[in-house]
C-alpha cells in the first residue's frame, strides 16, 4: 500500500534521535524550535506555477532531512507511522 | 442528480476509518490534526490563471485520497453525504 | 429593472431548502458550515487580470449553485429578494 | 469645481432610499450588510499593473450603482455630498 | 533646500480648511474619516514593478489634491511644514 | 573594516537633528511619526526579481536622507554607529 | 558529516560577540533588535520561481555575516552548533 503525496508535499519518516550519537547530528534541548531528522519515502510531483509548470521539489526519495518538531501531518501506512509534509517545512539535506 | 464542484475544488464521500485493518492505512489515536480517507467522486475544471488558462487538477475521479478531518463543507446528494472541499485540502493519493 | 453584477460577482436566488426531498440534495443539520442551494440569475464580465483580460466566470445564468450560508449581501429587486456574491462562494454546479 | 478620482477609484452621489417604492429596489430592513444605491459621479483611470498598463474600470459616469454602506470616504462639492470610494466597493450596476 | 520623495511617495502642502467656502470644497463634520486638501510639492519616480520597469505616477507637481487626515509624515522644510506620503493616500484631484 | 548591505538594504549614518537650523530642515515635535535624517553609507545590490533580475535602488552612497524613526538595526562599524534598513524605510532624498 | 541548507536558506556557525574589540563590529548594549555575527557554512540552492528557475543567494560560503538574534533553528553537527536561516535573515556582508 503506497501514499503519493500531492503538488509539493513529502512523505517522511521521522528518524530517532540519538542523543548521544558522536559525531552524528545532535539536536540541542535548549533549541529554540526542535528540529527532527527524518527520511524521505516519497515526493510529490510539485505545485503548479502560474504558468501551468509544474516546479519539481528539490528533495529526492531516500534522501535524509532535518524538518520543524511540529511540521506536517502522522498518518500510519502498513503499520508504520510516516508524516505528510509540505517541502518547505524540509530545512535542509543530511549527507 | 449531480454535483459539479467549481475551480479547484473536489467532491468527496468519507471512507470509514477501520480502526485496526492490517496492513492498510489506520490514523494514529494521538495524530496532531487527524487525517481522513475518502474517494474522488467529481474534480472541478481548476482555476482560471492570471494568463486566463485553466490549472488542471492532480487528483482525478475514483483516486482513494487522505485529507483534513476539518476539510470542506458537508452536502447531501441523493440521501449520500459528500464533501465540497478544494484539492489543496487533499494531501496525499493512496495506491 | 435589472442589476449586473460587476467583476467576478454574481447575482443568485436562494432556493428554499426542502428538508425531506428524496432524492435529491439535503443539507444535513449538522453540516459545520451550512451550504445553500440558489439559482443564478446574472453573472459579471470576470476580473481583469495583470494583463488587462477578463477572467471569464464558470458559473452561467439559470445554473443551479451550492453557495455558503453567509455569501453575498442582500438586496432587494422588484419585490424579490436575491443575493450579490463573489464567484468564489459558489462550491458547485447542480446538474 | 470637479473632483478627478485617483487610479481605481470613483465618485459616487448617494441617491436616498425610497423604502416602499414598487417594482424598485428595496433594501430589506434585515440585510446583514446594508447595500446602498449612488450614481457614478466620475470614474478614476484605473490602476497602473506591474506591466504598466492602466486597467480601465468596468463602471462608467452616469452608472447607477449598488455599494456597501460603509464603503468611502465623505467629501463635499460645491456644497454637494459626495463619496470618493474604490471601483471594487460598486457591487453592481443597475439599469 | 529640496526634499525628493522616494519611489511611488509625493510631497504634499496641506491647506486650510474653509470652513465656510461657497462653492467650494468642504469636508463635513460628520465626515467617517477626514479626508483633507493640499498641493502637490514634488513626486517620486514611481515604484520599480517586477520588470525592472518604473510605474510613474498619475499626480504632478502642482495638483490640488484631497488626502486621508492621518496619511503621511510630517517634516519641514525651510521652515513649511510638509507631508510625506504614498501616491495611493491620494484620493482624487481637485481642478 | 566594511559593511556591504543585502539585496535591498542599506546602510545609514543617522544625523544629529539641529533643532533651530535656519533655512533647514526640522522635525517638528508634534511629528506622528518622528522622521530623522542620515547619509547613505552603502546601498545593496537590490532584490532579485521573479525573473531573476536584479532591481537596482533608488538611493545612492552619499545621499541625505530622510526615514521613520524606528527604522533599521543598530550595528557599530569601527566604532561608529550606524543603522541596517531596507530602501523601503527611506521617504526621500534631501539636496 | 554536512547539512546541505535547501532553497534560499544557509547555514551559518555564529560568532562570539568581542565586547571591546578594537576597531571591529560592537553591538551596542542598547540595539533595539540585537543582530549578531557569522559565519557562512553552507548555502542552498536558492528558490524556484513561478517560472521555474532558481534565484541565486547572494551570500557565499565563507562570508562573514550580520543577522538577526532570533534568526533561524539551532542544529548541531558533527558536535557544533549551527544555525540554519533563510537567506533574507542575512542583513548584511562584513569585509
Amino acid at each position: 500500500m503506497n501514499v503519493r503525496p500531492l503538488q509539493d508535499r513529502v512523505l517522511v519518516k521521522a528518524l530517532e534521535q540519538k542523543e548521544t550519537e558522536k559525531g552524528g547530528i545532535i539536536i540541542p534541548d535548549t533549541a529554540k524550535e526542535k528540529p527532527m531528522e527524518g527520511k524521505i519515502i516519497a515526493v510529490g510531483n510539485g505545485k503548479l506555477s502560474e504558468n501551468g509548470k509544474r516546479l519539481p521539489l528539490e528533495v529526492k526519495k531516500g534522501n535524509k532531512v532535518i524538518f520543524g518538531k511540529y511540521a506536517g501531518t502522522e498518518i500510519k501506512v502498513d503499520g508504520e507511522e510516516l508524516l505528510l509534509m509540505r517541502e518547505d517545512d524540509i530545512q535542509g539535506i543530511i549527507d
